[in-house]
């Protein structure tokens, strides 16, 4: 099935999946196990311990749940919602519109507060809505941390200032997809009552767990959610976990030890570290993306992401064109413009496992790119940019000094 | 994390998960890709043409969702069924309680009929009901085709019969989880109306992906079907399966490739031959147990499973012990008796990717074993039992003659 | 390229190359790397101080050479001796016949002790010629440790008492290549000289790498030995071990690595235990011989080895056709009959990283395939025997305690 | 063992060992095997007839021998030459000098022709010789293709031209370690009498396999050349190849299959096709070389490799320096200057699984460690001077269009 062979490596820049990092790709190179052996909790329970550290919570309950990030957004909401519960979702993409899309079909009454695409959550708006809400009547707060499609970081610390600020008791749902593990986040500081991510995100494995961790807020509201669930209820996960076997259904074992050399490989590197790194790449492609005489998909600095950089291309440009081509001519993977701004923006995904070299590659490829499809790109302006950064920034490898 | 190591190859005779087949676990051993590039929508498309074959079905539709067993129970029940819908439910051993459980926190009207644990679906209660149904009330009838706890295989086929006798509507939603790809079954001749099963079980996979095949009736019913479900929703995968990109939410690439390589395998084998090879090794099993003058949990030779043997100890014996010391003393994983029979049985999964031989070393492990534990078998007689059978029946491996 | 598959494990009683654990076939999952980095050096220097624990031996320089046992023995040759050298070496079997072919070829004075294969080598022929050798002609005593061929263990200790009694300072050269980690073997207290082996046997790696291990006197040797060397020199190693890079030409990453783990491995189970785990598989082995009525190519029990069983066939069967079928029927790889005795005995290797189920395994697979070629044995009788004497001997996994 | 972990990928661009393409680290993720099963000689037989086809020979015999370059060498020497024989060799850097070394050690009356490190082969001096060489007592012409170490292509046609042009007979031994597969190679065209390579060179593959390749001509000389040898004795390969099982000794089974997955891959991109990627990337890097103001070590041209480039620094620049904080700062591999030019050169391998935009990633790599060591650098020149080159010249992926 390596029909679609090219030589040398794929250059991998779409925002997740993202690139395993080889000692991953080993630890994952096995054989079944019977996970109701002792060694599976024992794993298990290292891996619920070491998980709270990427969220930063000592007081959350994580789930590995064997899904997508659809299915830990579904997760976070049947447990702690009930139908008709009023949320409040900020709508400023495509992956926060596919949220409230699930929010809607799951009967919460959705409150949209929507955003030009580019732009972050409006929060005077939610300002508003929390002072006006004296009776309580708005349930959950939702919200992405950063939005995959346009490149939007969202600032939670604000949201949970506002919270507090109306003394609002309403639940804070994050979704952290592409931002935990890569973005500064706080869960236990910031008050989320759960937050979530996929496994193929910053944490750099193979799709296939979705990671869910829930305050005790939230475990509270667990017990009264009225929301049908089965495969994605907490209960079951729980009741395992005072039994100390941990798995109400067979998880994947090469997930479980992938997990742990993913984690292992976190702390190696130092998590304020790892998060250095996002933001250096970040900074590094935006300085390309200026330097291109491009402009950034995101409108605003402080909406910047760290994670994923999406390029507005000139109209006279379709931005399929240049993902297309990276794919046939230079074995190069960029992420498509999506829904509403398909054609005009492609996207550089500088997530998870990943380094400056690479990153450069990729900005070389892309002047490249931009090049093929007419666009009067002075080639090496951007990797020069970058390099001028990152030449005073990148600090020695800690393992290596 | 390989604190657990012991010497040589695990033998692992659980249900489930099962041995990775060699060239399997090469294919999995791979970075993540775009999952939008044109590689794996191409990919997905002979995955889905292949995978109906394991089925035998022509007109069925295939989901491969990224989720255990039980999400995809979640998926056949939740896209064909409304809550309040009455469903029979069989309930003869801990996989098909799980499922009713499921059922009835799902909120359906669930009409179990219960048996004895080792003992059959009762289909004469089945057909009494059918029979006084006139008013086709009962809207599915739900159904574990192998229950893994006991061992026990039901007659699918008299299932269908039943419904064509009384001429019933209902739809017929079967769990395949341990016999598909290892039993014979036959979706279409057995208008069976969506048939599932997990990538860990006789596809020989890791966990992680849910297999749900649906017939033109239960995909006309999920239309109207309105149990809430989002992750789960058929609908969603319709609508990529039209523009031909096939995924709503990011597969596991890793599963992709192996399914691609399992089902090549399977192929190359025969799936006949495949399932000759489970008779075999089940039949095999069974003589061993005899020989050793233990009983079989199931009652009866028409539900003897080819996946799995639950073998009854003596009432002074506790089958957990066993299980616990095969894995401490021989590298050996068997069953544990689950729930009812909980310390009285213990269960020999002759599932998936396995050959005789193997077998063969776990059955002369388990006379060890019953030795270890105080049972007077005389050391060598399984086995024995078990060659004189195989020693007529295995055929030669066919690439090799 | 797997056009050989078949269905399950592929069960591998070779006495070389052997089963690979799982963990050094993951720790050899990687792209290659700059050798001349700070790690490999710095992997490598573990490695050089460990693999001499293998060798129990303290005063002894291990050489890791990119090549297989032959080549290893060429080089414990051609960096002690020069020509026209008379060494003395026994022709017992295949392997030691290769040997004396090579030491011929390299253009020593061969002075060959025969024994009639089967049997060990003749010391009392050995003594002889050593109380005659007061001018010390003798050179080096060549002598396998392990014959693989036969099936015949030498022991190593009268050899050095002889050479002490009779106060004779020919160099002592040991082939350990089916010993060596799995036999009990002591470099220093046997007054070895040089000792060598290769990576696929008892250390369960792919083959690739020569380990040889020179005593002091033999690095003396080295310095005046007038035999044409430049790929096998120890000078060139010792040239880069001064200078702390230790390679002088390209290693393979992938064998360091995955040495790494092989020895790591071995300590955790414990040198001691593995040699014990050896020797159960090759009592097992004999006792299942014994009881299928069949004879041990090995002619005393002084000799017995356990790493290799060799099996003697009446007459009237070809044991060739019993590996044949072996591969063709069981997936089962047994060792052929090598030169005078092809077709006289099959061998099974018991050898390298494997467990007591997977040998009773093979034993129930070699009954099988006695009564297909016409040899009456009773099913289950070997197996039987086995099991008998290792129910009451096999440890617990001290992992698992 | 990865306790030099940095995050990303290692960018590897030593000249050797290179990267392994993930579907040839696929391929070699196995357990060992018997190698005298049915199975490895048919695959044996396969590389054998394929192999020849990067050599471009139909008359050739290849060997695939369990060694390195050195050992190939070995190999090719001893297997055609007699001690005292007269050989010329060309010393032009340090591979050239090794192997000079080599045939010195081997006893051979070694003429050696000497050029400016940075200089190709004297091939007017060597016209001379052979002019003056009535009495045909040269017996070999022994030259390195490409010197790695300076980065030099000798022309090998204008050798064959100089040898028909005087009716010489002398063997044309011909080091391709860094060549071959790589560049322009026909070893009927030009009358090659001995070929050789790595498999860790452009093969992609792991160190382990030494590949001769032996015309007739040679072939014939083996059986009078009266050099000393066992291991490399090509006599043993022929018995065996005679026989079709191959192998004298043990293969490494992982080998065998990698190198048939590097031969598929190869074929599949097309070797014209894999020699002009390198070509590109050779070119691309030689004008980065000049954008940035740097001298090539290569002096002329006409001797430019296509699979390494030597860079030469100035005086107040110590070129080990940058090599080892691109290992340290960007995870980067580059080649040292060795000998003669330690300290003056490194080098930038660009052989094997390589595309375009690894190479650019390296070239902006190189762009920062130049001025962190202090050399005034553009940034961002190199990789403009490359990307225009290339983003006129590289074509679409085949298999993608």
């Amino acid at each position: 099935m390596d029909y679609v062979y090219g030589p040398g490596r794929n250059h991998l820049f779409v925002p997740g999946p993202v690139n395993i990092p080889e000692p991953v790709i080993r630890a994952m190179n096995r054989n079944n196990e019977d996970y109701r052996s002792p060694a599976v909790p024992a794993l298990t329970k290292t891996l619920l311990e070491d998980v709270k550290k990427i969220f930063k919570t000592t007081s959350g309950t994580p789930f590995l749940i064997p899904t997508t990030g659809t299915g830990a957004w579904e997760s976070a909401l049947t447990n702690t919602l009930s139908p008709g519960d009023r949320t409040i979702s900020f709508l400023i993409g495509q992956f926060s519109l596919l949220w409230i899309d699930q929010q809607q079909r799951l009967n919460f009454n959705v409150d949209v507060i929507e955003s030009e695409w580019g732009q972050g959550a409006n929060l005077d708006i939610l300002a508003s809505k929390l002072a006006a809400d004296r009776a309580h009547t708005i349930k959950a707060i939702c919200i992405v941390h950063n939005e995959t499609a346009t490149g939007v970081t969202n600032d939670l610390s604000k949201v949970r200032k506002l919270l507090d600020e109306y003394r609002h008791p309403a639940l804070f749902l994050v979704d952290g997809v592409s931002s935990i593990c890569a973005l500064d986040f706080r869960m236990d500081e910031w008050g989320i009552d759960v937050a979530l991510t996929g496994s193929q995100k910053a944490l750099s494995l193979p799709t296939g767990m979705g990671i869910v961790c829930a305050s005790p807020k939230a475990l509270e509201a667990s017990k009264t959610a009225r929301s049908v669930r089965v495969f994605f209820d907490w209960k079951d996960y729980l009741k395992f976990y005072k039994m100390g076997t941990f798995w109400p259904y067979t998880p994947s074992i090469q997930l479980l030890y992938g997990l742990r050399t993913a984690l292992d490989l976190i702390f190696e590197e130092g998590l304020e570290n790892v998060i250095a790194r996002h933001s250096r790449l970040g900074h590094a492609t935006r300085l390309a993306v200026e330097a291109w005489g491009l402009k950034n998909c995101t409108q605003k600095e402080e909406w910047y992401s760290n994670t994923v950089t999406a390029v507005v291309v000139p109209p006279y440009i379709d931005s399929t064109e240049i993902v297309k081509r990276g794919w046939k001519r230079y074995n190069l993977s960029l992420g498509l413009g999506l829904n509403k701004v398909a054609g005009k923006v492609f996207r550089i995904g500088h997530l998870g496992n990943l380094n400056e070299l690479q990153l450069l590659g990729c900005l070389a490829g892309v002047e490249m790119l931009l090049k093929d499809v007419g666009y009067p790109v002075k080639l090496g302006s951007g990797v020069a940019a970058a390099c001028a950064y990152l030449q005073n920034n990148i600090p020695l490898i800690p393992s290596r000094i």
